[in-house]
């Protein structure tokens, strides 16, 4: 354990809001701990006003749920100084995770208001795994949300990830580069990253080796003289008076003993810096030299300098990346949307709220995408319950499930199901494909969708439709509960 | 390990960028790799506007340094996926930490451009630990010094950290509400935190809660019947006709049964919903009640709200606070200061740059707290070379190192020394306190400052000074780099 010091048997079985460990408490002595319950999570609008997400998150949800389960330590402190009773501890010793899961893949291409991820089981587990759920797939989907749309900017040129000193804490800098490598990156920093998820690793040489050496020319021999290939870092002193005559003058005198892959530059005006760069380069020879820049860059940053036609080959990313810096947090929530009654049946809820957009949709769903058979592009995603399957329809009605003026019927198209069975009954199922072909999954669903959807600012907006059965049902549960308020008797 | 699974013997020992590893080999092969080094660690602007910072994150950094050692699966990576020679794996196996670490204490105020944490040994292991240190530093002082905010807005109501959820990933949960903790909350939502550091806890229901009983007064009674104290969440349904009728009724049928402590207030119009609700209590006899508030709150909202005569005794705090969300990173940055060269004497090095604040300053440095010994308050941080003692001196000329107009002679005062041994050739020599004692220093601290340099908005700069001999060295190291770039000859 990395806090084995803190806690010899410390796991993430307490990573948990208090307040479900209370209700877990209500469930158990009220006898409705075992009802069967579903819960959905899903975020209500796209980060960073694109115009799809990408969903990751899901290995790290699958370590969480096989090692669930509490230990002595945790009873004990539940028991000593939180001041749960023997009863309760009792069956939190015994608990065995019995949940069934479904998911989206990693990479999958996910929208506002659907369900990335379906918990059923034993009410008082599935209120036990909120917390750690929502915390691992909001910061995953987040980042690799944000990696796709890097990987736009860049049009086709290479990106590494470097954000590690920067990240919030240990565990972002490692899932965020996983999430960046999903999203579209080459390569990662953290050569921890690289040994757990096989990621590709780059990079060569600080401010701090020229430094050392007190003489940038010596520097950058030295390392020369120690690495096969080079990039030197050229900004220590003075970009183009010094740090670039020095990495063509220990180029020239290496020769074929190295590969001179380029320099990189890490401040100043990279626009202007990075021109007079690739003339210095090209003057001596090093025409296929690249350049690579650092520096607090982003989309935003990489279009600029794009557009003021910068001559910057490789992108290295940092904090604005790691941390998501325009928007550092998605708002996925969990949502319970059906629940097992005293006799059995499972009865649809939702949470009600002013805002419209607010409003949870009852029931178990799947989420079908449906493409044209035609185009091969995305014509939407429809939602419907668990059980009714699209594929057996011959035409499908979809409409905007908040201005319903706006719809239309598909015909000739394919559905296909998005949810996938993770864990059944607390058995995981599902074989997790390795990371390259997550990689690979996220361009092709890219390319799925057409380009309005993808433009960076003000992407048109993708359907994300509700069946009308399940329409109808979630305006009469409004319904519903509107009139027992207004009856004064109390919600629904 | 978290991922055992993943990787039996993982540790935070590869948790380094590449080129720390890749500049090892280096120095390694050029023989230089036993040099003796200094570098430090600092940010160059305090983060959200503030006038000072909380320092965080030693105790992270304490296991990190403690635990260093290259695994032999990490060795194994290393010679077959990254391709170094046996030499080098064989120097990595053998390495032993014999770094001598200096730092602030947690809790300290700290400020812009005075080393915070002070690495000295080995120049390939001071490499190696740059990483680590840095994402560790940055994410929890940032995060202290958020907490410190929120502590100033609630003007001395009850603050609770709920932000686990929206973490970035489940370090930053627990050390973010670790540091939430330092900085002046009083809670914690994060069971596991409770368990790891002490953290009180604090929590009641979700809305899930009510959707599970279908009806909001079954739900809360339930939840009454099952614990001693009770915070009802009112806003599932509809907040002021339904929520608070439910809890003062089921408040009344419990009686004495319960503490009835308040009710808690998730959405809606805060200011509006909050003074209706305290009228509701309070003509129900409940005057004591307290509301509690959670929804995207942050410094900035708190303030709005007590503006607008909110009637919120408690605040919880999640996504604004956990995620820094209006400045996700802070970006310290870890510098060479000193390195021996080939006749073992140590030279002081810089890194310059076209920006005049970008620019290190040379030389193995202590930080000097001067305090008046008429007012009890500071003065202002003096920096010199360790072995210069202030407390030697009757009086100490303090200038703006960029602005050396902005002066004072300072007379009768207290001098204390910052920096503290951590970790002595390799040994944990520093006993660090118990985090409550950590928490009570960081409120001690903030009493020595003068409201001017602790308001929110627009604060006063607080003079961080260098010692005369510290800001000539400075200009002539500067001016000696220039010429030498000046004359061609490459730097310094």
């Amino acid at each position: 354990m990395f806090y084995q010091e803190l806690d010899k048997d410390d796991s993430l079985t307490l990573h948990t809001d208090l307040y479900e460990i209370n209700m877990m408490y209500t469930y158990f002595k009220k006898g409705i701990s075992e009802r069967n319950a579903v819960f959905e999570a899903y975020y209500r609008q796209e980060p960073f006003g694109n115009g799809y997400s990408v969903y990751a998150g899901l290995e790290h949800v699958i370590m969480y749920l096989k090692n669930l389960k509490f230990k002595e330590s945790d009873l004990k402190y539940l028991k000593e100084e939180v001041g749960y009773d023997d009863d309760f501890i009792d069956y939190l010793r015994h608990l065995k995770m019995k949940l069934t899961v479904r998911s989206m893949p990693e990479g999958e291409i996910v929208f506002a208001n659907e369900p990335l991820l379906q918990v059923e089981g034993p009410l008082a587990q599935c209120q036990l795994v909120e917390t750690a759920i929502l915390n691992i797939i909001n910061y995953q989907t987040l980042l690799a949300t944000k990696a796709a749309r890097v990987k736009l900017a860049v049009q086709g040129d290479g990106v590494m990830e470097f954000g590690t000193r920067r990240a919030q804490e240990t565990d972002a800098a490692l899932w965020g580069t996983r999430a960046a490598y999903i999203g579209g990156f080459d390569s990662t920093s953290n050569v921890r990253a690289g040994k757990l998820f096989g990621i590709p690793i780059s990079g060569t040489h600080a401010h701090s080796l020229v430094e050392a050496f007190g003489n940038e020319y010596e520097a950058f021999k030295a390392y020369a003289e120690t690495h096969k290939d080079c990039v030197f870092l050229v900004d220590t002193y003075d970009t183009v008076r010094s740090g670039v005559p020095n990495a063509i003058r220990v180029a020239d005198e290496m020769g074929e003993r190295i590969n001179f892959q380029g320099v990189r530059i890490d401040s100043g005006d990279m626009a202007y810096i990075s021109k007079q760069v690739r003339r210095e380069l090209d003057n001596a020879g090093y025409t296929k030299a690249k350049i690579y820049a650092s520096n607090d860059l982003d989309e935003t940053t990489i279009t600029s300098l794009k557009m003021q036609g910068a001559k910057i080959d490789v992108w290295g990313i940092g904090t604005k990346y790691i941390t998501a810096y325009d928007q550092p947090a998605l708002g996925a929530v969990y949502k319970l949307v059906s629940i097992e009654d005293d006799q059995h049946r499972m009865r649809d809820t939702l949470k009600i709220s002013s805002n419209v957009e607010k409003v949870s949709t009852p029931g178990k769903k799947q989420v079908w995408r449906i493409s044209a058979n035609t185009e091969k592009k995305n014509e939407g995603d429809w939602i419907a319950r668990v059980g009714v399957d699209p594929r057996n329809f011959d035409s499908l009605y979809m409409f905007h499930p908040q201005y319903s003026y706006i719809n239309k019927v598909v015909t000739n198209y394919t559905a296909e199901p998005l949810l996938k069975d993770i864990f059944v009954d607390g058995k995981l199922t599902y074989q997790q494909p390795k990371l390259i072909d997550i990689k690979k999954f996220c361009a092709a669903n890219l390319d799925g969708l057409w380009e309005e959807y993808k433009r960076s600012l003000n992407p048109q907006e993708y359907p994300v439709d509700l069946s009308q059965d399940l329409y109808d049902s979630k305006m009469n549960i409004i319904q519903d509960i509107r009139n027992n308020i207004n009856k004064g008797v109390g919600a629904q």
